[in-house]
């Protein structure tokens, strides 16, 4: 399928969040503990909460520097594009780059909202994560609807309380909880006991999917403190690995038969042998590890639970019936590194081109609707959803490759981003 | 190809250390202190050395076993098929399962010998090690001339006695050193360092083989205390293929353009992939990670330097030009669980079905035989070294399925044995 014709939803890529997020939804009472940027002498931002700075507002945030740059992390609003927090500018770089729609993980709370989980005053901290989603279902989805897949954030530290704030999100449509790859990891109780049924009690009953961020353990894979940081990169992927065998050999899936798991940013090529894998150690140890599915293979128990998500992946696309061609969803990664925005269509048009349009469609945007159940469609009719389409809405947006330079970015930002950026300098 | 008319060479078994391994080459001023077997009073053996009692004999030594056993470890030689440790045993074994010839890793001294490193008097060290090799090179392997791939283990301590050790033993004609995945996560320096540059220079010079067995970092893959012992079973290739990374992006194979890497028992469905998330972090990040290889893409340099090997993988078989048909080679993993001996001919050829008979010869023999500087035809015809063949000439050797039973195992042992068995038990 040419570039043009692709209906591309990302299940994958990030927002960096500007300083108004808590301004509308904060209680009075905890108005004033509220995170809130803060510009330091040096010119970089940071959010201050609690006493604590959380820097690298965007971490990884690149989208649109040259690749020269890509290891110096933005520090500031204005070294980033605009649209990794303005939601208008966002618009704008989506259309240009051809997505229709996109799913947005967080940046300063952690992927699993773990900033706030290590709060002492546990009403400041439910506050502040409910003013977060609220901010994020109805000012930053709700500013564009059909092109955002809403997503929540974790109450980690109650899973009853995660159960009530997952259920209060469903009633206003969010089918996306953003978690851990591992709250052992984070010093929470694993997969593997029951602290967390509460939880995915409620994932089940509102049928909202548990996306799993490739690096929302904490943990990297490191090999040696002297190893070059490709070694790193290359090694990325390994905690969604580690993530997908913990839940599959765990009572979650026996137990919560229901729940439905998206393995974000965790590639797919290597699918197709790690279920092969997980039959043979289930054929050649289940006998006296006791393992059980019920008279089914682990590779069956996989494709009814998980969603596998990649960016450009050629291996995974030549294997898409290994893997199931029902669990493979497409992202874009926008604004981090490895994204190819504003290419992205192009690039999955040059791997893809052996693979039927029929395929192409679920991976790029019908396992992403049915998975989370969303509906672009009915916002905009089908038609005006390709990439075509999509690049024809914004003509003449900027999407040039520019060499970091403090202030550049801020040009092309209108009032609305000025009243923000003069807010995080007050 | 049927089962019957397959050419096996086994590029990673296991061999059980006998008690006299150190008899016969230890130098006399070290011969009270050499590693001796203590059987304890509640029947187990253990390797005694330097005051340090080292358990499991024959960690996960399971072969012959039913499955609903592999739980539990073999701790004494009588609880194992006698195949582990004797070589006229083994060879039954290896005929029975319709192995022509094998490479065997060690069992007590770890992977890479760092039982002995661990040694502060390191003239004891270096003479056992070399006792070792010596036992291993002039009386395990040259027992069955053709039949064994002789393998060294290295001077891990110390870079220069580890070249020496290469070059002594390369002499002999051992063309494979097993060592490390990781020496960092054994407290030496890492493959980043130019501590190891001596050792290097001695594998490429003598054309040897850098072994790295799938566990010999001594690390585990494990997600949380309480998770089944089946994910960690999953997750074991996963230190090899951050060896891989590791060394891919190190500086040893750019300064060392004639080393080889063997990823023993690392499996090969996740190479496609693999190196494909080499080449995307290549394309994406080189320009500010620095990463150069004169030009060429890291799939290009990984097909240079590195042997996959695999014990059934159909994913891996099916990529096997993606992956390099030069680039793998078959294993049994005799007598580990995760071998099927002595099925793992028809094990194989079920697998490998759609497998011409072409590439079924470089996978199953010929790699192997070019890697290692290995000529088993020199020893015996073409025509002799088929599965059918070598079963034919162990027709009645019993390779039945038997219940763990104290002394059972024993009864198969010959007088060599019987005397090997009491000098552990005196």
């Amino acid at each position: 399928m040419h570039a043009d014709d692709l209906i591309l939803i990302s299940v994958d890529d990030h927002l960096v969040e500007p300083p108004n997020v808590f301004d509308n939804h904060i209680p009075d009472a905890y108005r004033d503990r509220a995170p809130r940027v803060h510009r330091k002498r040096d010119g970089s931002d940071v959010w201050l909460f609690e006493g604590v700075k959380i820097p690298n507002i965007g971490l990884n945030a690149v989208a649109g520097r040259p690749k020269e740059e890509y290891g110096v992390e933005p520090t500031a609003f204005d070294e980033m594009r605009p649209g990794c927090f303005d939601v208008h500018e966002r618009i704008k770089d989506m259309n240009a780059g051809g997505l229709l729609a996109s799913m947005n993980f967080p940046s300063f709370p952690g992927f699993s909202g773990r900033v706030f989980a290590n709060t002492e005053d546990k009403g400041l901290a439910l506050a502040v994560l409910q003013a977060y989603n609220d901010w994020h279902v109805d000012e930053w989805c709700a500013a564009y609807p059909g092109r955002f897949i809403p997503m929540g954030l974790p109450v980690l530290w109650d899973p009853e309380l995660a159960a009530a704030e997952v259920r209060r999100l469903a009633k206003k449509g969010v089918r996306s909880l953003t978690f851990t790859e591992n709250p052992a990891a984070l010093g929470f109780p694993s997969f593997h006991s029951d602290h967390w049924d509460p939880l995915w009690t409620a994932l089940c009953d509102e049928g909202v999917v548990m996306s799993i961020h490739l690096g929302s353990s904490g943990q990297l894979a490191i090999t040696a403190p002297d190893a070059p940081v490709d070694v790193m990169i290359t090694l990325q992927p390994m905690n969604i690995c580690m993530a997908a065998a913990d839940l599959l050999w765990s009572r979650v899936l026996k137990q919560f038969p229901d729940i439905r798991i998206a393995l974000s940013e965790g590639g797919t090529g290597w699918i197709p042998y790690f279920v092969d894998r997980l039959d043979r150690t289930y054929n050649m140890h289940h006998q006296w590890t006791g393992q059980d599915f019920g008279g089914r293979l682990p590779s069956e128990v996989f494709r009814e639970h998980f969603l596998t998500c990649f960016i450009a992946d050629p291996v995974g696309l030549a294997l898409r019936n290994e893997i199931g061609i029902d669990n493979i969803a497409w992202e874009c990664d926008y604004p981090h590194s490895d994204s190819s925005w504003p290419n992205a269509p192009e690039e999955l048009a040059a791997v893809a081109a052996d693979v039927p349009d029929t395929d192409l469609a679920k991976i790029g945007y019908e396992n992403a609707m049915r998975w989370y159940s969303f509906d672009p469609f009915a916002h905009r009719a089908k038609e005006q959803c390709t990439v075509a389409a999509l690049r024809a809405e914004s003509p003449d947006h900027d999407v040039s490759i520019r060499s970091y330079d403090k202030g550049r970015f801020s040009k092309q930002v209108g009032a609305d981003l000025v009243d923000l950026q003069a807010k995080a300098t007050a």
